[in-house]
C-alpha cells in the first residue's frame, strides 16, 4: 500500500524555520517513524506552484492522497478539478485550526471533492489521515 | 483518563434507522468497541436540546470532550460560549463531509473554539478524535 | 387515521391573549369541531423548546404532521433535519402572512423538506392543511 | 359568488404534456368537478404575457381571485402593483414547492399583497385556495 | 413592586469561575444587596434553554423584567416574539461591550422589542436597569 | 413641438379610482390644461405591458419623451435599451416620492439613460418634466 | 431541417439603425445568405413583448432554436421555464460582448437551460450557432 | 414667500471655475432672474461644512427650502434628521443626473424625507423645484 | 468630579420643539437637577459640526465623558478616533431605541471604543450614565 | 495563417480518460482532422501552471489565440492582463456549459479582454471558434 | 515651489501625546528639517472638521498638495470632490499601514482622484510624498 | 547593504512595448541608475509563475524586498503567506494607480503584512520604496 503526501506552498519552510512552534523535527523524520508505525509507504511530495500540485495528483501512482495545499486551499479551484478527476481516495489535512484565523482561510475549494478534512492537530492532522487512509483503503 | 462524547440533534436515530446508509451498530456497540481498543472510560451523550448540550458541557467531569453538535454546529453561539468557558480540550466531529452540502453548513461556530476538527469518515471520524485526544491527554 | 399538529414556541398563548385580534377560541375549541367535520383523530402537542419538537416528531405515530414551528421556521436546522428523518408526510403552516412581515422571517429552513405550506389564514390555516393531508393519505 | 382563477406564463402546457408528472388532467377538467364540489363559478384565464396578467386583474368582475403568477411571481413589481390596487381578497398559489427549487424562486414580490399563500400540493394547491376564498367570502 | 431578572445560557457560571475576571461575588449576593437599595423585589431566574426562557417569560408575574439572554440575543427569534407578546415593560442588559466582540454579537433580536439596553458595565449593567425600571414602573 | 408622455403599469387607473388620494381629475383632464399653458402637443400613451412600452418608445415621432415607467422601472432593462437607442431627449417622472418607498423602487433602470428625473409631486412631477423638456427643446 | 431564430427586445432595429455600427444588412438580407451556404430553413421571428417570446417558443415546429432574448436574457425567468420545458435544442446567441458591459449584463437567466451560448461576434454569433445546431442535429 | 437655497460642499465653485461647461452665469446672477421671474424671495446659502448645514436649516426662516446637499447627499444622516425635523417643504435637487454616475451617488439620505426631487437639468434643477415650492405653497 | 455631557447634531432642539414627545424640560433644567442630585460638576456641551466634536473631546478637561453623537454615531470614524486616543473613560448614550430604528442607525462606530453604552429612556439614558460614570470614577 | 489554441489546467486529460463522456478522440486527432478542413496552422498547447500559460501568450508568434484557461478562467487576473495586453485577437472557449455549473465558475475574469465567447458545445466549442478567427482574420 | 500638507482630524496630537510611540518630534519639528533638505516651501495646514479641510483645498495657492485626511479617507465625498475639483497634483498619505487595520479603513474614497498614495512609514510617509512631488514638479 | 526587487506577472514586459506609455527605459536601465544614486545592491527577480515568487522570497538573501506582485496582489493568499513568514522588511509598490482602476484591484492580501506600500508613480513607486527601505534599514 503506497499513500503520497502532497504539501502545498510554504509547507517546505516546516520544521527549518520556528522550531519553538512546529518542533525540530522536519517532515522526513516525522514520516520516517510513520513509515514504521503504519507499515505503509509514504511518499513526501512538495511544490510551491499551484500547478505542479495539479501535475502532481496526475502523475501520482499511490493507493491514496492526502493533501495540504496551504494557501491554494482557498483560492484554487485547478486542485479542485484535478482531485475531482482522480479515481483515487483523497483526504484534506491541516495543521493550523484554519476555522479560528481570517475569514478567507474559512473556506476550501477542496473540502466537497475530498473524502473529509482532519485540521488542527499540528504534524498528527497527517497522521490521523494517514490511520484514516490506510482504514479505508483495507475495508 | 476520562472522555465525553456528546451528541447534539438527531444523532440519537444514527443506527436505528437506515442501517443500508449507515452501517447496523449502533453508537454504543461502536463505542464498546473502542473502550477496549484505546483502554479509556468513554461516556455518550446525548440530546436533541441546544440548552441540555450546554448543561452537559458545564457538568462533564471527563479529561476530554469530543462533540458533534448536528445542527447546533451552524447556529448555536451558547455551545460556542460554553466550550470557550471550559478549561478542558474539546475536539469537533461530523460524520459526513459537512463541506459539500448545503452553504447553511458550511461555517460552524464551535470550531475556532476547539482544538481541531475531524469530519466525513462517519464514525471513523469520533474514532480519529478519540486517537487525538488520548495522545494530546498524554503528551 | 392519525394527524399531529405539531405548535412551536409562543403558540400556547393563542387563544388565551388577544381575543380582539385571534379570536376566542383555542386551539383545543377549534379542533373539537374539525376532528368531527374531518372523522381522524387530531393530537394537538405544543412546545417552547427547540429540542422538544424535535423529540416530538422522532416520537409521532401519527400518519402525518402538521408543524408550526413559529420562530424556529427561520433558525432550526435541528428541525429541518428532524422532519427530513420522518417518512412520513409533513405540511408547514403559520396564521399569519409571514412574507409581509421581518425580512428575517421570510426564508424557512422547513419548507424545502415539507410537502408544501400554508400560510397567512389564521386558524384556517390549520384546516386546509389537514384537508389535504387527509386527501394525501387517501391517495 | 364568482373567483377568477390567474395563471402566469407555461402554464397553459400543464395537462397537455408530461402527464407522467403532473397527470393527464387539465385544469379545465379539473375545474369542472370543482365547479359542481363548490357551488362556485370559477374562471379560468391564462396569458404568458406579464402586461396581460395586470389588464386581467383590472378587468376582473369577481369576488376574488386566485393567482399563480408562475415565473413572474418572483419578477415583477408590476403584478404586485395591480394585486395591491385591487380591492378583492387575493389568494397566491404554486403547484410545486418553490422553497425547495433554486434561491431565485425563494421571494415572491406577490405574497406580501396578497391574503395568504399556499404551495407544494400540485392541483390541489388551487382547490385549497378556492375552499378558503369561499369560506373568507362566506365570513 | 417586584422585578424578574432573567438570565441565559451560561451566565450560571458568573461568580463561581474567573473570580479574577468577574469579582468573587456570585449574582445572588450582589442581588441581595441591591434589594436592600432599591427596597424592590427582586427574581432571579436563570436557564440554558432557549424554550425555557421563553417559558420564564410566558409564567413571570412580574411587574418589569431585566433580560441578558446571553448568546440568545443574536440568535432567538423567539425570545424576541415572546418579549413582544409580554404586556410588560422588559430592559435589556449584557455585562460585557458586546459591539466590541465577534461580529455576529453585534446585532440583538431583542432590543427592537424592549424598552432599551444597557451594556458594557458589568454587574452595574443590572443596576442601572433596575433604577430605571423601578424610575419607569413609578412614573 | 410634439411631446409623448408615456405611462407604465397601473397608471391607467390613476383617477378613476382612490379619487380622495389622486384627486378627480385624470390624466386627460390635466394633459387638457397643459396642452393650453404650454401651447404644446401632448399625447398620452398609455400600456401595462412592457414590450408595448418599447414599441411606443420605438415608433414615437414626438420630439422628446416624458416616461413614466411605473414598476418596470426597477426591472426592466428592455426599457432601458430602448431609451438608450432613442435619438431624443427622455425625461423620467415618478408621482411619488420612490426613494422612500420600498427597497427594491430605489433603483432605476432608466435614469442613467435619460436626461434627469423629477419625482414626489404627484401630477405636478408631469408639468414640471413637460416645461423643462421644452426649455430645453427651444435651446 | 428546420431552424427557428428569435430575436428579444430592440433587436428588430438592428441594420435599420446605426449602419456605420452594425453594417448595413439588415436580419433578412444575412439570413438569406445563410439559408443559401447552410441549406437549411432559416425562420426569423422577433417580439419585444416578453410574454410573446414565451409563445413563440410554445408554438415553434423548428427542429432547434437559436435565441437572442436581448435585455430579458438577464431579468427573464418565464423565458428560462419556456426553454426548460422544450424537447428541443436551443442555443443562446449575444452580438455584443456582454460579460464587457454593465453588471447586471453579466448573468443569463437562460444558458444553464440551454446547450451553449456564443457571444461577442456580432452577426456572426448566429452564423456559428446555426453552424453548431445543424451539426447537432445532424449527429 | 420667502424660499431659502441651501448649497452644501464645493457648490460655491460652480460659475467661477469651468465656464465651458456650467456657463458663465454665477447662482447670484441666475437667481437675479428668477426672483424677477417667480416674484419671490429667494436667499442663497452655501456652506462646505456639514454641521453648519445643519445650522442653516435650524435657522431657516423661509416658508420652504430647496436643497442640494452636494457630496452630504449621500452619506449625511445628520442632514436627515434636520430635515425631517423641519415643519416646512424641503425640495432636493441635483445639477447632474446622479443615477448615472459612480454607485456611491445613487442612494440619498435625504430624499425620503423630502417633498421630492428634481435632478439632472444643471441649474434648471432649481429653476423646477423653485415653480413646484411656490405651487405647493399657494395651494 | 467633572462630567462632560457632548451633544451632537439636532440635540440643541430637544425641549423646545415637539414638548408633547419629548415633555417641557430642556437638558438646562434637567441637569440643573442632576447637579444636586449627584453633587458632581456638569457641563453640557453641544454642536452641530462632527470636527467641533473632536475639538471638544481633544479640550475636555473633565473626569469622564458622556457622548450622545446623534447621526454622527452612525457614520464618523474622526470622533471614534478620538475617543480612542482620549484617556478617560467614555460612556454613549441615546435617548431614543436606535435598534428599532432604520437599518442604517443599527451600528455605532463609536461603541466599540466605549466602556459601555445606555440608550432607549429618553432623558433617563443620560441619568443613568451619569450614575455609572461616578461610580466607575469612585471605584 | 497561424492560430495557436493554448488550453488550461487538467486539460491535458481530455481524450485520456472517461472516453465514454468526452470520446475516445484526443486533442490532437480532431486537431488534425481540422488543420485539413481549415487549411490553416493550428498549434495545440497546455500547461497546468497559471504562469505558464502566461509565459505562452507573451511567447505566441500566432495570428490569433484561443484559449481554454479552465479552472484559471474564473480566478486568474494575471492571464486577463497578458491578454489585454497581447495585440492580437483572442476567443475565450470551454467545452462545458460553466453556467449550468457552480456560482464560481459563473464569471470569467478573461471574458472582457477577450473577443467574444463560445461555450458548451464540447470539443466543437474550439471548432467554432476557430472558425471565426479565420473569418476574422480574413476581413 | 510651493507644497501645502493639510492633516485631518485627530492629527493635531501627533507629537504631543504617546512619544514613545510616535517620537517626540512634533509635525514643526520634521518639517522644519525636511524645508532644508528639500529647499522647497512646506505649508502645515490641520483641521478636524471636514468642511474646513474642503476650504483649504479651495484656497490652497501651492503647487502641489500632501493630504492626510484621516478619518474622513473613508466617509468623505466631499473632500473627494474637492480634490478633483484641484487643478494640482495631489498626494495621499497615511502614517499607519490603513490596509492592516479595520475593514472599513481598507477603501478610500481619495486614492482615485490622487495622483497616488504612499502609506505604511510613519512621518517617512510624508517625506516620500514630498520627494516625488517635488519630483513631479520639476519634470 | 542588498536589495531584491521582486516583479510578477506581466512586469517583464515594462519597457519593450508601449514606450509612449511606459518610456523608453527598461528596468534594467532605470536600475542602473538608481545603484548609483543610492549606493547600493539592487536585483532586479521577475516570475510570472505565482509559486516561483514564492521561491524567490524563500531564497532571498538580500537585507530588504521590495515587491511589486503585478495581478497576484489580489487574489494570492500564497505569496501573503511567503512574506509573512520572512524575517526581513518587505515594501509593496505598484506603478499605477490600482485604487482607481477595477474593484477587484482594490483589495490587496499583501499590503497587510508589508511595512507599507506606495502606489500611482509609474517607477518613481520604486525609487521611493528604494530610499525609504535604506532609510529603514540604516536606522
Amino acid at each position: 500500500m503506497k499513500i503520497d503526501i502532497i504539501n502545498g506552498p510554504n509547507l517546505n519552510l516546516i520544521g527549518q524555520r520556528q522550531p519553538e512552534i512546529y518542533g525540530q523535527e522536519t517532515f522526513d523524520e516525522v514520516l520516517e517513524k510513520w513509515r514504521t508505525t503504519f507499515s505503509v509507504e509514504l511518499n513526501l511530495l512538495q511544490n510551491n506552484v499551484e500547478g505542479e500540485l495539479v501535475n502532481l495528483l496526475h502523475a501520482s501512482s499511490a493507493d491514496g492522497i492526502i493533501i495540504n495545499a496551504g494557501a491554494y486551499t482557498h483560492t484554487s479551484i485547478a486542485l479542485r478539478d484535478a482531485i475531482a478527476g482522480i479515481k483515487k481516495p483523497v483526504i484534506e489535512v491541516h495543521m493550523s485550526n484554519v476555522a479560528g484565523r481570517e475569514s478567507f482561510r474559512h473556506e476550501s475549494f477542496l473540502t466537497p471533492v475530498c473524502m473529509g478534512c482532519v485540521f488542527g492537530f499540528g504534524m498528527d492532522s497527517y497522521r490521523l489521515a494517514i490511520d484514516q487512509l490506510i482504514h479505508h483503503l483495507r475495508s
